[in-house]
């Protein structure tokens, strides 16, 4: 059986998020003002091939931690889902 | 009033996505074996400060089609809910 992983990083609140802020500065270009910020963060879906879904999101929280996010300037939520 | 578009772009499935294997065979590397794929896309938050839902909606679907997605590469897809 396998999961997938719905994984969402972010940048914590309090970090300046300067690729948000020139797509921002972009928008306004183009005429959206009324877009006020703009945060970007990753997303990813990942295939965990475990038979019991604690096992499943004990693998995600760890590749999370170790991999997939910056522990010091990110967050990271998921939603597991089974596949087959 | 405001909304905050919360938008999800990913690679289509048949574009080759070389730094979510490059993330795989990273795992594999440190053990995760039961890790099959990994794709990586982008997560957005985004605030629009217009009336309606719908001006929201049609705002959203402008900027993802315009900067925020490559409509060649890539799908996007959002849920807009409302702050304040």
């Amino acid at each position: 059986m396998a999961f997938k992983a719905n994984i969402k990083v972010t940048l914590r609140p309090s970090i300046l998020d300067v690729q948000g802020k020139a797509a921002q500065h972009a928008l306004e270009n183009l005429g959206y003002s009324s877009v006020s910020s703009v945060r970007i963060g990753k997303y990813m879906e990942v295939i965990i091939g475990e038979d019991s879904r604690a096992e499943a999101e004990k693998v995600a929280i760890e590749i999370c931690q170790k991999l997939l996010s910056n522990p010091v300037m990110e967050d990271f939520t998921f939603e597991l889902e089974p596949v087959n």
